[in-house]
């Protein structure tokens, strides 16, 4: 469980790494711990624990945590790089499932984990970042402009039955 | 180069298929081919080349075309399978760099073409299908809409200088 980075706050020392199978459980708390995943997120499962081993093996994936001094998960965020021929051939990072523990949030950490992985993001070559978040979410859309994201795209999902 | 299906209108016999290298020329052209396109794409080069081959040999894409009887590409698509922690570790499949030539649109062409593609994510098991459209294309989120997609998301993109 390799540091990629570490930071200190007044609230301690934090460690950026990638996840390990053993987080799975405590990432899948923090997907649920809000008012829209709490409907639609079931804990560890075999379908999680599948979807764990996919991401895993795949180099254009990269889930991140963010650990306190206990290695507790306080934050994640999932990280897809997308080759594309749109844009001179720019290659894409996605985020997805990005969530900060509720009792951490409002202390920077969010901001000091997505200036940590633009600049990664940068040094794997991409050129452009992108997501979408829940238009419920009034406060995610300003955290992401406070940042230099521009919601310039409608995010439209289709469930499949 | 195999068809994956082909279909028949009043304007001809279509086949979709995986796109191959000599593909890449035409579907530049079409991402050209759009008042927002043009002043962004700019053909075939190392980094165009080089973005198709990692599309090519990742197989969590699939980078597709429609072509005429005469093997004309006619439309465009580029599907990621992405696996997913979140709503219980449900595959998304998300689609980019949708196109279809001016010459072919409004002639239910791109609705065939999408009808196929939700199938296919269907049957590599997604239970999502994720997009972003531009929000100055007034056209294309009707259309999404009228195939079932809603605008639940903001789409934010972070341009890495």
């Amino acid at each position: 469980m390799t540091a990629l980075a570490s930071f200190s706050s007044p609230q301690g020392t934090f460690v950026i790494r990638r996840a390990v199978e053993e987080d799975v459980p405590a990432i899948l708390a923090l997907l649920c711990d809000d008012p829209i995943g709490s409907k639609r997120e079931f804990g560890l499962n075999d379908r999680t624990a599948a979807a764990f081993s996919a991401i895993d093996a795949d180099p254009n994936q990269l889930l991140l945590v963010v650990v306190d001094e206990w290695d507790d998960v306080v934050a994640t965020m999932q990280v897809t790089f997308i080759a594309n021929l749109s844009r001179n051939g720019t290659l894409r990072a996605q985020l997805e499932a990005v969530r900060v523990s509720g009792e951490r949030r409002d202390l920077g950490l969010g901001s000091t984990f997505l200036h940590w992985v633009i600049d990664e993001c940068r040094r794997r070559g991409a050129g452009l970042i992108q997501l979408t978040t829940d238009k419920r979410r009034d406060g995610a859309r300003r955290f992401y402009e406070s940042k230099g994201f521009e919601a310039t795209h409608e995010g439209m999902k289709l469930e499949l039955k």
